[in-house]
């Protein structure tokens, strides 16, 4: 591993997505996006997936331009087409919309069709931190994971994610409705590492510690139908509300070059206002949290995390420390730095 | 077991609840609520909570009279203090008013603090199907789930449900936030069964197969950090939000006998019109429905169920054939008629 800073490595990625005339705002966005994963210790959606955004803009396959068209609003609502723009490029645009609804209703749902992969979901959510608004994204994605009593892949593994305001670190909740993120496994599969017995099943159903034949089956969802269950409600407000495309309709990031990958998302945006009031909300969740914190532990446990407590500690870190990332992910960013010319970055000296 | 109809069953409670002096309409809620959770197999939430309601009431902690105020309204938002009214019967006149909202704004969210136990989730979720709406519905609980590492109760088994029309079998999604309802373990306490391993820790956070130890420590949130991710996400959305209690300050419907629970709850009604549309939507989940039911079934699965599917084919059987009850609910309920003056119901010939 060889560490970046993230400064550094956000301003490589900013100008190979300019240099391939993507505009300045939308190449921020998508650098951001990566990069802010990689902070927080999300590596299957940090800058490793640069090669493929590049890629598949290359081949005409996304939008250089990350525009929106909006099919339907109503005072609470906005129906998106996100016309295939690059997807975290998009959804910054569409968040944006949504905190600005949500100030004047006090409330913005908001359903995406015809998008991209958009990266880290609470990288959106977390967007209305800084109005002390509560923010929800979820996203349908290529399919990977089989209904609960299935074997063949029907719904991605639909993260879902809501952002709630606090005092010091936010709430921030991001989960893959599958037992792992596939991120992980793919990740497995390219450094040869094995994986626990209950996160996929091989194509014929059998369960499996092999992490490439795991990715030849299925994912399997977390807790059995509750996964299954989220999965779905993840793909029919991201995938059927949005008048967009669902289930194995959704296509793969990488394997198929061929045609746009059509991904759905839903955002939402509460002002605490309506309800208890933003001051009040904050005050609360920071009892709550300090209530959780000194709750007796279990035994081996130094301490309870709040849902995103970990991610922050790790982003301080690396804030400081720099962005790890293995040779194989480096090298990749060079021939990308060489093809758009731009210079690679130097690593952190520790 | 002995089975009895569902209509007798619902008149037998309903007259015991305008005995009490309970509103028609409120006892019809209640009573209904019950029922239908037995109806649909969900025997932790149905008649055999009768005893304690009734209780409940009779000691002045539970009003007789369901009404509800609105603290704060919006275009899309109600604010609502349930007065400590029965959560079945006040949580059906919120959801009326909700989905009203919804037929003017698109879109109700709606925080209810100062409740009680409401029931089934689904229930509520529900309302919104005959209107083709998106119904959803939480609430938080007395708390019997530590956070994920803690041994501790703080939060509830908080539920989470969200009904979506389709033109056949609807999806209903109803889950517990921990591996399983806690009413399950109460059943298999009454019933001296063991449970499994990963369902519960005792007091001092071992595991236990003994339902009554699980009783005493903690049940687990499911699939670890994400069932405690969920958990805290509907009790921020019930307790905080709506300017009510949360974590242990919520009172258990048994035990504490002195104050009322002052539970809240978090409701959401969405008209599919502001997105693809109402038969649009409903079509397409047909689509969905019908594409995940002809999908490739692991080794010994004989068919792969929709959430809220197994529910409704239950729910048709015991319209027919009856609803089953222990000879310890049937007791209970025997002195509940004779205490109120309403002869009890005759069983169904088999």
């Amino acid at each position: 591993m060889t560490y970046f800073h993230h400064d550094l490595l956000r301003e490589f990625c900013l100008k190979i997505l300019t240099n391939l005339g993507v505009s300045q705002a939308d190449a921020y966005s998508t650098s951001d996006n990566l990069v802010s994963a990689d902070l927080r210790g999300v590596d299957s959606h940090g800058v490793s997936r640069m090669p493929i955004y590049v890629e598949r803009i290359e081949n005409g396959l996304v939008s250089k331009k990350s525009n929106f068209t909006i099919i339907k609003e109503h005072r609470a609502t906005l129906m998106i087409d996100a016309k295939n723009s690059m997807g975290a490029a998009v959804s910054v645009k569409i968040m944006k919309a949504a905190i600005e609804k949500a100030k004047s209703s006090g409330v913005a749902l908001v359903t995406v069709n015809n998008s991209n992969h958009f990266g880290m979901a609470s990288y959106f959510a977390s967007m209305a931190l800084e109005h002390s608004f509560i923010g929800f994204a979820t996203t349908n994605a290529p399919s990977t994971m089989a209904p609960y009593g299935g074997i063949e892949p029907y719904f991605g593994t639909n993260p879902i994610a809501c952002a709630i305001p606090s005092s010091s670190i936010p709430v921030v909740v991001d989960m893959a409705t599958s037992v792992v993120a596939r991120g992980k496994i793919i990740l497995a599969a390219k450094k040869g590492d094995d994986i626990p017995l209950n996160w996929a099943i091989t194509k014929s159903g059998e369960p499996t510690t092999n992490a490439k034949e795991a990715l030849e089956g299925t994912v399997l969802p977390f807790a059995g139908p509750k996964g299954y269950a989220f999965a779905m409600l993840s793909d029919i407000f991201s995938g059927i509300l949005s008048g967009g495309l669902f289930g194995p309709q959704i296509n793969n990031l990488y394997s198929n070059n061929q045609t746009s990958q059509k991904v759905g998302h839903f955002f939402a945006v509460v002002d605490p206002d309506c309800f208890i009031g933003r001051n009040e909300l904050v005050a609360q969740v920071d009892e709550m949290i300090k209530q959780i914190k000194i709750s007796p532990k279990a035994k081996g446990v130094k301490e309870i995390f709040i849902p995103g407590e970990i991610e922050f500690i790790t982003m301080k870190k690396r804030e400081e420390e720099g962005i790890p990332l293995s040779i194989a992910v480096v090298n990749d960013l060079k021939c990308l730095g060489e093809q758009y010319g731009v210079p690679f970055i130097n690593e952190m000296k520790h």
